[in-house]
């Protein structure tokens, strides 16, 4: 599948999407839609992905080049903004799909339905969750696989990228894992899951649980997706409904290296990392003891190579467990806390 | 309103919504439909609240002795079960509104919507949230009235009676104060307020938010009621959604006596108290530093009084905090470490 992907005014940093799809899925990637950086192109930003030219707007590619535009960032609210609106006309006029992970749901936009449905094609919410979910029944402990559960210290810290680069790589080293994807963008890497966080709140652990439950006979390890926080003022629900749901023998806490305050909601300083381990350990222990045995910092931030690996060092002694950061260095020492020997 | 609760075979200890109606709200309830104790009353069962008939079912009831019916039973999950079908089209063919907070709408039920529109009445879901809710801005700290909330060992321990009964108990002593409520009884009996467990996951702490910053300045104390438990396998996302939303300065730990295990999830025994006080205020700390400052023992369970009153002493022991039964005792103790002195 060609697609176009559109992150206006947010690529690179904050397209969480569209650098997930760039980096993970299977889709050609045939343009990035951001008027501020018309011209350019994805590897003057990001170099260890899929490299594609960056346009103005969809009506800058020509009809016949793409097969569905995807909307590569989430604001804070999952709201749609009217400046993309134009980009979707377009892609609709274009007989493209168009895949969203908002909150706002396109398949319920009156003017997309209809362009929709005058130009032969698909609106495709991922974010809306099947009708069949309901709660919890306290079983995903009870599948043959391994459940590893990336956490964090805050939004945007590398929950996605740390399940997908830790599951390549323990398949990499014979084992046999798959992902259990939580959020939009590892729905749209992988083809399938619940969108957890549009879920009914009554329904969070349930719907998690009954991905564990349909993958977790089939495989020796899951990697789950975490998503958010456990002490954010906004989205701390979804990350103690994952925590729970999943039933995680084995955490893996994601920080991002310098990430003081949690995004957005500055006036929140970021506790102690030890503080964290705490938390979701006791949280976890009485229903399925899990335990932080690895932890990934994302580095982005910091330019040398010297300072990172500094930092990675650092940061595994403040949790007391191996780490790395999982796109910058390799991932041996947590693979090995993780999932132990190499498979065959 | 004249009301008839429907409570068939969960009357009266499975019977929250029907208890908590009984006991709290200004309706007239002209009979409780339970197929099981059809002819005795409420008064052979419980005797501090307003006493009602109970009936096989709806048919038993004459036509214009009712305005409504309330479903007065939640089964886990929320379904609407078969068996009551019947009591609920006999309430439309009377032309009395039906009131549920099931997650099962009722106004989404073909037959029902179709006799409700026949005979001109209405079908009331307290559990449909508002379209309007979005995720929270981590704001609920800043309003004026000091926010309390009831926070528990499992579902079913007397949350929503401690708030209900605390928030009394304040206005009894001269206090300006409200309740919060978060869940179908509550809502039935406040008439306003958002059904938490079924909003959208990532909307769960921006749906109590939006209660307290309606409420927050109006009042000096907001009794907040909570749901659930924090490390309930099915249910702990929205807890800890209504922990960090409501960001409240005391928490009040309640617990059913004698109750050892999750109850629905028996093979999750409970942790210790101290591990749930550590949990609710370590979970707190990073957001808005609630402390337990008071705990609510549901000595039900206990038929005689001096092991009922051992049990609350041992209790406030275990907690390191004052604690009573707030039905079956006085609260002075307990109203004083929430609110101070009595207020004018």
């Amino acid at each position: 599948m060609r697609v176009a992907i559109l992150a206006h005014e947010q690529f690179p940093d904050r397209a969480k999407t569209a650098l997930g799809v760039l980096r993970y899925a299977d889709h050609d990637v045939v343009g990035v839609l951001d008027r501020e950086n018309a011209g350019e192109d994805v590897a003057d930003f990001v170099t260890d992905v899929q490299d594609a030219p960056i346009y103005e707007g969809m009506a800058a590619l020509e009809a016949d080049a793409v097969d569905a535009l995807l909307i590569g960032i989430a604001p804070i609210g999952g709201g749609f903004e009217d400046s993309w609106r134009e980009d979707v006309r377009t892609a609709l006029e274009y007989g493209c799909d168009v895949i969203s992970g908002l909150h706002y749901f396109l398949s319920e936009d009156e003017e997309f339905v209809r362009l929709a449905d005058e130009n032969g094609c698909e609106l495709r919410d991922v974010r809306k969750p099947p009708a069949d979910l309901t709660v919890a029944e306290g079983v995903a402990g009870e599948v043959d696989a391994e459940i590893i559960l990336t956490v964090g210290t805050d939004c945007s810290v590398g929950k996605m990228t740390t399940t997908m680069e830790l599951a390549d790589a323990a398949r990499d080293a014979g084992h046999d894992a798959a992902v259990v994807p939580t959020g939009q963008t590892g729905i749209v890497i992988e083809g399938w899951g619940n969108p957890i966080d549009r879920v009914v709140s009554d329904f969070t652990a349930g719907a998690v649980e009954e991905m564990i439950l349909e993958k977790g006979d089939d495989h020796d390890y899951l990697f789950v997706e975490g998503q958010g926080s456990i002490v954010h003022p906004a989205y701390s629900a979804v990350t103690c409904g994952i925590l729970h749901g999943s039933m995680p023998d084995r955490l893996v806490l994601c920080h991002d290296a310098g990430r003081e305050a949690i995004h957005g909601y500055e006036s929140f300083d970021l506790p102690a990392l030890k503080t964290y381990i705490d938390l979701y350990e006791g949280l976890s222990a009485p229903v399925s003891d899990g335990e932080v045995v690895a932890g990934a910092l994302n580095t982005t931030g910091l330019k040398d190579d010297d300072a990172a690996r500094e930092a990675v060092d650092e940061y595994a002694d403040a949790i007391g467990a191996p780490a790395t950061d999982v796109i910058r260095f390799d991932a041996a020492d947590v693979l090995e806390a993780l999932v132990g020997e190499p498979g065959v």
